[in-house]
């Protein structure tokens, strides 16, 4: 077995931390082409079937890779609520042209 | 410009979901071993400072990648949390063996 070293861990984290940033961020483009969709097509930013069965999704996958199901779902909320919050002002900026 | 289509970016959604849950997989596996390494050396779980350099770092790659730095804060804040405490058991389970 290899000797462990805390500075080689600490980089193989930091390159971990720099992937997920950058895969959140695509995320959060698709996701904004979902709001520009939904405003157009008057379709509410909160869509609670969709959310259950992504929650649902989010946790088998966590718990097939090892990862605590509960944790997945913690983060999955954030990342939800940030983009309600972003579809809801896309659809007001839709609707107030002139506040945008 | 081409026509959006909801389905296909719920799939592009799906993909990078798994991807996220595969990298926190792979860095829960790197800090685990970090939480062996310090609990054999007596090193402390908590550790503010690389905390608040990580934070620190967190919010700058979010910026720097269009994602809002308080939701890459407060995901990391997750992560960090969840690490902490399975630093805390690898540790009570190697001064306490016969619990484990």
């Amino acid at each position: 077995m290899s000797e462990i070293n805390l500075g080689d861990l600490r980089q193989q984290i930091d390159v971990l931390d720099e992937k997920w940033i950058t895969i959140l961020a695509e995320r959060f483009r698709v996701t904004h082409e979902v709001g520009v969709y939904k405003a157009t097509q008057g379709i509410d930013p909160i869509d609670p079937q969709r959310e259950s069965a992504q929650m649902e999704k989010i946790a088998m996958l966590a718990e097939e890779n090892g990862l605590a199901p509960d944790l997945a779902k913690g983060i999955l909320r954030l990342i939800i609520d940030a983009v309600v919050s972003n579809h809801q002002e896309i659809a007001a900026s839709l609707s107030n042209p002139d506040n945008s």
